[in-house]
């Protein structure tokens, strides 16, 4: 039987990669992989792949390349680099999909590059993906599409093998737009990640037991998709390598907050997040799994924490963990709507966006959109906790932590957003006035 | 000869109590010393003291008493604990001279209980010290003393001895003054360490030799009183265990921490310092001298760095290490004559015990007493950098310094400040004008 799907050539079968790959092979296409790792093109070839000898081997005569490699200084190479480079063997009118994540200005570079280069024939598509490894494998991926309507009319077929049918958005605003998209997302991620660990390490400084305290998150409101997608392999310190490098959340933090500072905008939750990455680096966490940030907190297993605390002392400190989190969670809501709104962002598809991806939280499933609706105003209505009252709260919370000699950097930081706010006069506002803190 | 000098009962032979107590030996008293410690105990009779038995035996018959211990907990065990605490041996109408760093809170709780106790006879004083064990072995020390005008009338002789003419501030407001005093100073103090650290290790990380830099930045607008005095320890990594323990610090950083969310007011570059020595408490650096701090920046040896950069590219280099540091001062600066206002503490007072003690930098002594009268406004002038200015300087350093993943807690806090205040309209006026973000 004879395929009459297009061939594939794909660059970058790492742990997303190669779930992507393969999932177009089970679909019935073509693919030729290549990977500066040979180990990753040989396991590419046993799961059914076409091993390319080298990374032009990958693109000739290839009408349609996807580019999943790890930065924009590799996406860089793998277009332009004179002796490797694709660009060359790219045939005319290829269709060129980026899903790699990098930087919204980089993406428009390319598109420059290619034009001043003569290869402005190449349908570019800046289409970046998120949903983990598991749903890269699936054809389940969410996916920010930006580009002309020509490359993506011609694209979107991959793009749909590669998305779930309700997570594929065509962000409009052309080169860029994609990778936007997925940045104010990451804003989320890259805070969430660290939060998994603030919430943890606090717990086991607290001597709650691991187990007992990660299942309560899951239904509480401080719940958030990578506390649910990290905690089994911070449990069972499943690190090396794990599943998604530090560095990797590392440097998708970096594409936040040097964009930001190009647009000079204050992210300090993710500015928070990104030194506590640079310094597990130090420590020589780079390589080891996102959840070994635990061990900035305390220096030891947090499974091997066992409970000998009261049912009503175990239960109080439980839900400072949980009141912890879910004040720090509304200031990460806050921080990337702020910053979608500032850039433009399409509103509706970025919360229906993080509500359906990595970047997801009770509160920002919850508090998002009211959030972006403009600058609220108005007290609190009953039974919902102003900034004074989270103040209260979140102040004690953060003085017992110190107590007991454990870091929380993201709730120490999102306390003095409060603070801020409250000293500004919005004290007895309702929690999402939090975000009036970036309005100019 | 005897002595007509009283005898003095002394409390915590520490690196700073030692050195206060045998300077009061140098100068003709006999003073009576104890430390939980027999060693030291031991140290200070070899040293001319008389060694006390008990906690008890050093305060018998004393109409003087000296207490030097490590924090609020430590001294309220001196005073009150029921088997081994002083109160009951204290005569009447003694003098208390409590010269540990606590919260002016607990200072004024002591004041509360010994009047619940019927022991208001005893003359309180309220009396911090700065300086260094080098100063307080000298009888050169900054003191900030508040108390009842009795009190201080009956205790000032002995303040004298151990404080530099001009470096004796009688505080106005009683007992809290001088501890709020001593906190709003350690602002800046806690902040300027953790410079110390953050200056050098960017330094190694941009292959800058460290001793170069070291004495170019004693030299430079980024120079603190800190940095002299722990750049020798930093470089010879003489950390074990040092001068000053990140123990010390830490206590001090938390006595701001908490009396700012006390008072619910922000102290966003104190508390980042905070997060970094409570992270550095992770990796076990709690007992070594603060100059390790460093290792949280770069895991290796700053002063085995080679530097084999250009002539032009080093200077480049250095300079960006100077307007780091800098620019994070005046923030540092901003921060604490914001609390000091704030606390309603003496302005005058203020100014003159940073500049003449160890919180004092650069941009303190040159910018601080601008921000202290008041908000400040109206455009930068001409040669002066406005926050637009620094924002677009020190936006470029920390994106370098990002490339090279190193961490740059400080400045990134710094920086966020700097963007907050741009936000709000004041990115044309001159960076004196960041103090505003502090505003109500």
């Amino acid at each position: 039987m004879t395929s009459t799907k297009p061939e594939i050539g794909f660059v970058g079968l790492g742990a997303m990669g190669f779930g992507m790959a393969t999932n177009l092979v089970k679909q019935g296409y073509s693919v030729k992989g290549y990977d500066v790792f040979p180990a990753s093109v040989e396991r590419f070839k046993v799961a059914g792949g076409i091993p390319a000898t080298s990374l032009r081997d990958s693109a000739e005569g290839k009408q349609f390349y996807i580019c999943m490699v790890a930065s924009a200084p590799q996406v860089q190479d793998v277009l332009f680099n004179p002796e490797t480079g694709i660009l060359d063997v790219l045939p005319q009118g290829a269709t060129f999909l980026l899903c790699s994540t990098v930087p919204s200005a980089y993406a428009q570079s390319v598109e420059k590059e290619l034009k001043a280069r003569g290869r402005d024939d190449i349908l570019f598509i800046d289409s970046p993906v998120s949903g983990g490894a598991g749903r890269a494998a699936d054809g389940t991926l969410s996916i920010m599409a930006g580009g002309s309507d020509a490359a993506l009319e011609k694209g979107k077929f991959l793009l749909q093998e590669m998305s779930d049918a309700k997570k594929l958005y065509l962000v409009p605003g052309g080169i860029g737009a994609g990778s936007n998209m997925k940045m104010v997302h990451q804003v989320l991620a890259a805070i969430h990640i660290a939060g998994v660990s603030e919430s943890m390490g606090l717990a086991a400084r607290l001597g709650l037991d691991a187990r007992v305290v990660a299942d309560a998150i899951i239904k509480s409101d401080a719940w958030t998709w990578m506390h649910e997608n990290r905690i089994q392999r911070m449990l069972e310190e499943d690190w090396n390598p794990g599943a998604s490098a530090m560095t990797i959340i590392l440097k998708d933090v970096g594409i936040i907050t040097s964009t930001a500072r190009l647009h000079k905008f204050p992210t300090p939750l993710a500015s928070s997040a990104e030194q506590l990455y640079l310094t597990s680096l130090v420590h020589g966490y780079g390589p080891k799994d996102d959840s070994s940030l635990v061990r900035m907190y305390t220096p030891e297993s947090i499974a091997s924490v066992k409970c000998t605390l009261s049912p009503e002392e175990t239960a109080r400190r439980l839900q400072m963990v949980i009141k912890c989190m879910q004040y720090t969670n509304i200031v990460a809501a806050a921080e990337a709507v702020a910053f979608a709104r500032y850039l433009n962002v399409d509103m509706k598809q970025f919360y229906d966006l993080v509500i359906n991806a990595a970047g997801g939280s009770k509160m920002f499933n919850t508090l998002g959109v009211t959030m972006g609706e403009g600058i609220p105003t108005g007290n609190s209505s009953q039974g919902t906790l102003s900034i004074d009252g989270i103040i209260k709260e979140l102040s004690a919370i953060v003085q017992e932590a110190r107590d007991l000699f454990t870091p929380l950097h993201l709730a120490t930081e999102a306390l003095t957003q409060y603070l801020v706010a409250q000293r500004r006069g919005w004290g007895s506002e309702a929690a999402t006035s939090i975000i009036r803190v970036w309005e100019s």
